[in-house]
């Protein structure tokens, strides 16, 4: 399991891919973002060319699906305190297959809480024609290795 | 239906308030952020005392679902370049009921395309308790009142 010590400043991971459909599309759309770009699949709901788009927000959701199945689910996460940038880079719709790659920016030990760092991570979502798509910057916390409280969550 | 002008700096909205359900934390975190602290409702799985949490991603599909519903949907709405800064400042737990408080602090007219103009939103989501349990700072682009374009739409 990943501790926060397992997040060294330049670790690359590349997940996925992951493929959108247009069933995903609407369907996050309509419980979320109930835009009508993000609806409809025709010119009169779509101001940019090309059709029915994904929400910018569906991309960031399915960023946090790859980032879980990956790495957070078998890792000492303990949650994050925010997302320091996310950049909508270019249209992502139905059919697209994208991946994500992440680099570990800066990792920093907590000075209140010695039991736990913090790990930024910069990220792409990249779609199947090498088009960054999303780029985010968010933090994670990840308890550390033989540290007091979350020792024992992250050595099981 | 609000075009650009319709966004001047320091306009106050006020939308919601949203109920947060036990079956909405897991099926968002079962489809987007299939973390334990976010699917089960006990101590074992959850390492901030007091059961399961909402995904703080969940917290900021919530807010976007407010935000087009009350505003974006009878508006000129056409995307966002991208969020600036997403803080998670509180515990998102099953029966909370969030309000979304948002603040114009930008609007600017794009250079590049007369069309259309830039509106940076600072907003908070805000426990039945008054505190804030998430905060965001957002860009919109936003058609322009009969210019060009866009008028067409922000039109109807």
């Amino acid at each position: 399991m990943r501790t926060f010590e397992d997040f060294p400043v330049g670790e690359v991971m590349t997940l996925g891919p992951v493929e959108v459909t247009a069933e995903d599309i609407r369907s996050f759309a309509a419980r979320f973002d109930p835009q009508p770009m993000h609806l409809h699949d025709d010119a009169e709901h779509n101001s940019v060319a090309g059709g029915m788009l994904a929400s910018g927000l569906h991309t960031v959701c399915l960023h946090m699906r790859l980032l879980a199945d990956g790495v957070l689910r078998d890792s000492a996460s303990m949650g994050s305190p925010g997302v320091e940038e996310v950049r909508y880079l270019a249209p992502v719709r139905a059919g697209d297959r994208l991946t994500l790659r992440i680099e570990v920016v800066s990792a920093r030990p907590s000075k209140s809480r010695p039991e736990m760092g913090l790990v930024t991570m910069r990220s792409e979502m990249i779609n199947a024609g090498s088009v960054p798509v999303l780029a985010m910057t968010a933090t994670l916390i990840a308890g550390r290795r033989g540290a007091g409280g979350s020792d024992g969550a992250a050595g099981r």
